[in-house]
C-alpha cells in the first residue's frame, strides 16, 4: 500500500519553515504497513496543486494533504481539490459550531472569511478538527482516498491519529512491515558493508537493508514486507541476528534509539551517575544528554571550561600542566575528567578538549585535534582525534566520539 | 529563475530523518534571486528518480539533488543520472586524492566500493568535495543545470556555498534582489505589525515584506526584486529606517545576525566577559554562544548544574536557600547567577532554572516555568516566565529571553 504526502504553501519552498510535518506522517503511515512513495512541497498555486494531485494518484493509493486550509486569499487549497473532484461545496455545521466557539473564546469578532472555513467539497466525509477553524476533509475518489489536514502541527497530528489512520486501516488490507534497526558505532558504512556482505548478499527480495551513517555511527536497519507479520518479525530477527554475530563489538543497540539514550539506559540500570567537562563542544555534550526528558536522574552536570581560569578554578587543573602540555593534551584532559569525577562527584565523567576551529589551530595541534578523557571505575582513559576544519562538525564528532568511548568503558566494566 | 529541489533517499520517506536540508538550499536560492518551486522527496528508486527528474525539468532550469550518493548498494542516484543523460562513466582524478586522503587519516583500509566513489558520470563538471568520499556533480542538458551532492548537510552546504551558488549566478542572468533584515526580540508579531502598518502599506509593489517568527524574535524581511541593485539597495534602506524610527526600542540589529552574535559583538568591542549557570538549559545557551567561531574572547564557560549539590559546590547556591524556595526560584536563580559571577569572575552572567517536562511540574510551578537571572554591573536582575509543555521548547525559549535580558541590560548599561 502505498502514500504520498503533499504538502501546499510557499513557506516551506522558500525555506521559512523546515517541513517536519512529512516526516511524522510517514512514520505513522509506516508503523501501520502504508509505504510512503513520495512527498511533495508544492506552492500556493492552483495549476500546481491540481498537477501534484494528479502524478500522486498515478502513483499511490492514498495521497495526504496538508496546508493551505487558512482564511485568506493565497490559501487554495480547498477551492482547488473541489475543482479536481468536479464538486461544488457544502456548510459543515458541525465544524462551523467549533469555529463559532473558537472565535468566542478569543473573544474575537468572526467575519464572513471564517463562515467560509466551515464549507467543503460536496464529496468530503469531515474529519472534524476539534482545536482549529480548518475541518479535515476524506475523499474516495477512484479508487484512492485524499485527505487534506491543516498544516499546523498539532491540529494535523490530532487528526491523523484519531480520525485518518483508523480509517485507512478500515479501508485497505494493508501489507504488514517490520523495521529492525541496529545502532552501529565505531566503524564506517563502507567497512560495515564489506564486513556483512555475506548476510546481505543472502536477504530475500521483501527484506531491504538500509545504511543510515551520521557521525561516527551507523545505523543499519532491516524491512520487511509481506503478509505475515509474526513471520516477517522472526524472519528480521533472524537476520539481524545474523549481522550482529560479524559486527558484535560495534553494535551499541537494537533499537531505534540515540547513543546517548542507550548510554542513560545503561547506566540508569545499574544506578550509575554522569558529570562532564567540555572546553571545545561548549556544552554541546551536555545538552546532548539533557535534551532527553529524565536525564537528571544520570546526568548531574558539568562545567563548560573555555577559559584556563575556569580549568583550574572549576575543575583544578593544575598550572603546570596547562603551561607545560597546553589545554589541548592528554595531561590536561586527563586531570580535567579527573577534576569532574573529584568535584562533582559522579560515577563516571567525560573531559574534552581540542581545537573545533576555524581559528586557534597551530602546526603541532592543527584545527580538529581533540582530546577525550572518560574517568569512572578507578581507570582513567584518553584518546586523541584528529577531525577536519568544520568548527560545528567537530565538537559533534567530539561529543559523539566521547559517548563511544564512555559507552564502551561501560560496558567492559560492567557486562 | 525557478529551482527544484529533489532529495533521494528513504531515510526521509519513512520519516527516520526530517529534511532541513531542503529549507536551507531553498533560502540560499532565494538569496540569489532563483525561487523554489516544488521539493520533491524520492525513494532510492531507479524509475522514481528518473521520474522525478523529468518532471522538475519541465518545471524549472536548476534542478538541485542530495542524497544517495553513499559507496553501499542502495545508493543508485549516480547510476540513475548517467542512465538518465545516457552517459558513462569516468574516474575523476582529484575527487580519488581526497577519498585516499579521508581514508589515509582515518587509518582505514581503502576498498573497491571506495575508489568506485571517485567514478562520475562522464558529462558532469566535479564539484570537489573536501570533507567527504562523495563528489558534487555539475550537469548542463538541453539548457537546463542539474546538480548532484551528498546529502550529509556540512557537505552539502560547504558545495552549494562555495561551488554552486556561484556558478549559477555566472550561468543564469539573475534579477537583482536585495535583502534587508530587521532583527527584532521582545515584541510579539501582530504587535509589530501594527506598529509599523503604515509604512508596510506605503510599500512599492516590487519590495515585500516578510515576517518571519522564532521564539521571542521576529525577523522582519525587506526584499526588493529589480534591475539596478544600487538603486534598490538605497530605497530598501529607506524602508528600513522608517520601520526603525517607530519599533527602536525592540530591534537588536540591522543584519542577518543571531542574537547571541549581536551579543557577543557588542561585549567584544567593550571588552565583557560572559559566563552562565544552567539547569533547566542543560548546556544549550553555552552551545548557543560557543558554536560561534571565536565566542572564547567572551565567554568564559559556565556551569550545568542539573542537582542541587552542584548547584551549592560549583557555584555557591545555600542549602537554606534551596530547602526554603527550591531549585526554581528568584532566590535560587539569583545567588546561581551571583555565584557564577563570583566564581568564574566574568564581567556579567546568565543564570536559568526551571521545569523543562513532561515531568517535575506542581501545581503551584508548572512544566514550563523557569526563573532567569542576568548579573553583572553590581546589579542583579530576575525575571519568571511561563512557557508551555514541550521540553525542547521550554529549552530554548529559556535560552533566548535570557539572551535579551541580558542586551537589554547591556545596552543601559553601556550606551
Amino acid at each position: 500500500m502505498l502514500a504520498e504526502i503533499i504538502t501546499i504553501g510557499d513557506e516551506i519552498l522558500i525555506g521559512q519553515i523546515i517541513d517536519s510535518n512529512s516526516a511524522w506522517i510517514a512514520q505513522q503511515l509506516n508503523n501501520i504497513g502504508v509505504r510512503v512513495k513520495q512527498i511533495t512541497s508544492a506552492s500556493d498555486d492552483r495549476q500546481h496543486i491540481l498537477d501534484s494531485l494528479n502524478s500522486a494518484a498515478n502513483r499511490a493509493d492514498i495521497i495526504i494533504i496538508t496546508g493551505g486550509l487558512g482564511p485568506t486569499k493565497d490559501d487554495i487549497t480547498k477551492k482547488t481539490l473541489a475543482e479536481y473532484f468536479n464538486v461544488g461545496f457544502k456548510r459543515d455545521e458541525a465544524s462551523l459550531k467549533v469555529i463559532e466557539e473558537i472565535f468566542r473564546r478569543g473573544n474575537r469578532p468572526m467575519l464572513e472569511i471564517n463562515n467560509k472555513q466551515a464549507d467543503v467539497p460536496e464529496n468530503c466525509t469531515v474529519l472534524l478538527n476539534k482545536s482549529g477553524t480548518a475541518p479535515g476533509m476524506w475523499f474516495e475518489h477512484e479508487g484512492k482516498v485524499f485527505v487534506s489536514m491543516p498544516g499546523v502541527p498539532f491540529e494535523m497530528m490530532y487528526l491523523l491519529e484519531e480520525e485518518v489512520l483508523p480509517r485507512i486501516k478500515q479501508h485497505f488490507k494493508l501489507e504488514a512491515i517490520v523495521h529492525h534497526n541496529i545502532l552501529t558505532a565505531g566503524i564506517g558504512e563502507s567497512f560495515l558493508a564489506e564486513a556483512i556482505a555475506t548476510v546481505e548478499d543472502s536477504l530475500p527480495s521483501y527484506i531491504k537493508l538500509a545504511y543510515l551513517p551520521k557521525l561516527g555511527q551507523v545505523k543499519l536497519r532491516l524491512s520487511a514486507y509481506g503478509e505475515d507479520e509474526v513471520a516477517l518479525r522472526q524472519e528480521v530477527l533472524k537476520y539481524a541476528d545474523a549481522i550482529t554475530a560479524v559486527i558484535d563489538e560495534y553494535v551499541v543497540c537494537s533499537e531505534d534509539k540515540a547513543l546517548e539514550v542507550v548510554i542513560m539506559e545503561f547506566m540508569r540500570a545499574k544506578k550509575l551517575t554522569l558529570a562532564v567537562a567540555e572546553s571545545c563542544t561548549g556544552g554541546y555534550l551536555s545538552q546532548q544528554f539533557t535534551q532527553h526528558a529524565g536525564s537528571s536522574d544520570v546526568f548531574l552536570g558539568g562545567a563548560v571550561t573555555y577559559s584556563n581560569a575556569l580549568k583550574q578554578s572549576i575543575l583544578g587543573v593544575s598550572v603546570a600542566t596547562l603551561d607545560q602540555f597546553g589545554a589541548v593534551s592528554e595531561e590536561t584532559v586527563r586531570e580535567m575528567a579527573e577534576g569532574a569525577l573529584n568535584n562533582f562527584m559522579p560515577d563516571y565523567s567525560i573531559a574534552i578538549s581540542g581545537i573545533a576551529g576555524p581559528g586557534g589551530g597551530t602546526a603541532e595541534k592543527p584545527v580538529g585535534t581533540v582530546w577525550v578523557s572518560v574517568a569512572g571505575g578507578n581507570k582513567t582513559i584518553a584518546k586523541k582525534f584528529q577531525f577536519g576544519n568544520r568548527r560545528q562538525q567537530n565538537i559533534e564528532r567530539a561529543a559523539v566520539n566521547a559517548q563511544i568511548m564512555l559507552f564502551k568503558l561501560l560496558r567492559e566494566e560492567h557486562a
